[in-house]
């Protein structure tokens, strides 16, 4: 599978985002309702964390991110129920994107992030102790929210609870992998699968349990969650390096500023031979200092493409968008909803390079 | 109400400590098995806060505290109906415990408590990022295994969650009075019911809500929870005054060396005359100053009995314990199982002054 001509993509494009606008309308008003049960305080803290209102609680719009994953789990609704699942899978979207902004918070302290989406951390605005309570009320929240879902409640809050169980083991292996020098390619798969991939999956999922799916309609769509989410997380291992700073944010090259070390970097160690060697001699040298140049983290980009590795993570990451896809094929889904499925699988692994 | 005489606490105690005792056999099997679905990391983590293993893994046996909460869920749900309702309350059990440590460890990071049960901390022995994770991943545990719970797993989870998001209210208004002059007996009091009342409430209610109890009877047993509550909350005060190093681990006058404004220290300034304006003046004059003499914090203790705190807090303790014990009558419980609540109340308001 090749990247798609840019006129698909622009049609893509639009359709996803479309869907994500949409989706958005359908949602957030759960998740306004839900935050605001909370006490003043840790619901203005939520509230500014979603981009609702300022750290002071004047009104804001903005820096909510593309809430991928309610989008998700509403389109999968929509592709096998139509819009009575659409409208039954609400508190399930709510929750999911409950989930993943608790997972920010907290892994925002524990990175020390300063900022994200172009605003201030939780943490940074106030403290820690305040970022810990406000993931845990998230959490909190999301399974408060789904235990008065309906008949469907119990199957969505077990999955999601796995799933969330997933993201805090690829948190803290993510942590430990830091410390390590002798990190494998598969352990890395392994990592970003549970980082990244849980909750994509069990957003899909989500979707087809709140639309009365059969098991194996269920176990299609965590699977098509699933080779989604990793390959979104391959694309953004890619964008750390590659990425045009207008598009991403972050200075061109940063992951190798980071020291980070992704898929990328494992599959280039391993498998990219005197390049990868090199490379592998670059990281460790790497760690004992503090800073290092421009020349220095081209070098290192150098000996990734070198050894193969931006080539292999290319073609990873139009495989894992085609075994996204397949995992769809034959369960029935609504036409137009699966073109938007499919529109969505392709926008989320966009190569902004 | 008066305290009980010295033979009647005797078999209190017996009764109780029997049954806790016996509840722990009961409860651990699911605990252990949640956390075994942990990553190893991570399952070690909890396993040590748990007191079933030293740090570096190897087995151990102690401080796993008197878990008072899971025994409370499996008794009331003897009391209402009998052995096969505690059987089906044993993931509520599990569940409650694993949210009250979920918020131990992550308030020994806000509050930078280094011992608990007589050992170090999670944060102290690995770093807030482990005890983050940790934290975590136990209160999601507990919405999983709830999440599997059979027909009665939906209530039990939305009274849990709600539960939850009370006891971070309570936590987050904590750390805020900590930096305010001026609180309320009234907030005080509000507090303390977040933080101590609401778990202790969910852990009877879910004992109810397993046995298939009539939503007025869950109502009862969560006062009958709520109430001793708070009772134990301002026994747990007076205690962290008056109580013996012995008996407490703490030395004597510890809340008044940690200038903690618990409810005695509220009622004595709000309510206690010049005693309690001198109290409001030398905590005032407190916070400002690092270290302060024993015949200081005497003189505060002096001050609140002087003020009448002490005497207001002995009897509104006796008072709750009442209000608990009230809201047992005429429910219809087994009457052997009815008299270990009663006696499981009045061990846990024992004063050890």
């Amino acid at each position: 599978m090749t990247m798609q001509p840019d006129t698909t993509t622009s049609t893509t494009t639009t359709n996803a985002v479309e869907w994500l606008t949409h989706a958005r309308t359908l949602f957030e008003p759960a998740m306004r309702a839900a935050v605001g049960r909370l006490d003043p305080f840790l619901g203005q803290v939520a509230s500014y964390h979603f981009g609702w209102c300022e750290p002071d609680g004047t009104p804001a719009d903005g820096g909510a991110g593309k809430a991928l994953r309610p989008g998700l789990a509403l389109l999968v609704a929509k592709a096998i129920g139509g819009d009575r699942a659409v409208e039954a899978a609400v508190p399930g979207a709510a929750a999911v994107e409950l989930v993943h902004n608790f997972t920010l918070v907290h892994d925002d302290i524990i990175d020390r992030d300063r900022e994200r989406r172009h605003r201030p951390t939780v943490w940074s605005v106030w403290d820690d102790t305040t970022a810990i309570l406000a993931g845990d009320a998230m959490l909190s929240l999301a399974h408060e929210i789904l235990a008065e879902a309906g008949p469907h409640a119990d199957p969505a809050a077990a999955a999601l609870a796995v799933a969330t169980r997933e993201v805090i083991r690829g948190q803290a292996l993510d942590v430990a992998f830091e410390r390590r020098d002798d990190v494998s390619l598969a352990e890395c798969l392994g990592m970003e699968a549970d980082k990244t991939g849980a909750l994509l999956a069990v957003s899909a999922s989500l979707g087809a349990i709140f639309a009365g799916a059969p098991q194996s309609t269920v176990a299609a769509c965590h699977t098509f969650g699933a080779e989604l989410g990793i390959a979104f997380q391959i694309v953004d291992d890619l964008l750390g390096i590659w990425g045009s700073p207008a598009v991403t944010g972050k200075p061109v090259f940063a992951d190798l500023a980071a020291a980070k070390k992704t898929v990328l970097v494992a599959w280039s160690i391993e498998r990219g031979g005197d390049a990868g060697a090199d490379l592998a001699t670059w990281f460790a040298s790497r760690r004992a200092r503090s800073e290092v140049s421009h020349e220095e983290l081209e070098h290192a980009a150098d000996l990734i493409e070198k050894a193969g590795g931006r080539e292999w993570a290319t073609t990873a990451a139009d495989t894992h968008v085609a075994n996204a896809l397949a995992a769809l094929d034959g369960i029935g889904l609504d036409d137009t909803a699966h073109q938007t499925l499919i529109d969505l699988a392709h926008f989320v692994t966009e190569r902004k390079l």
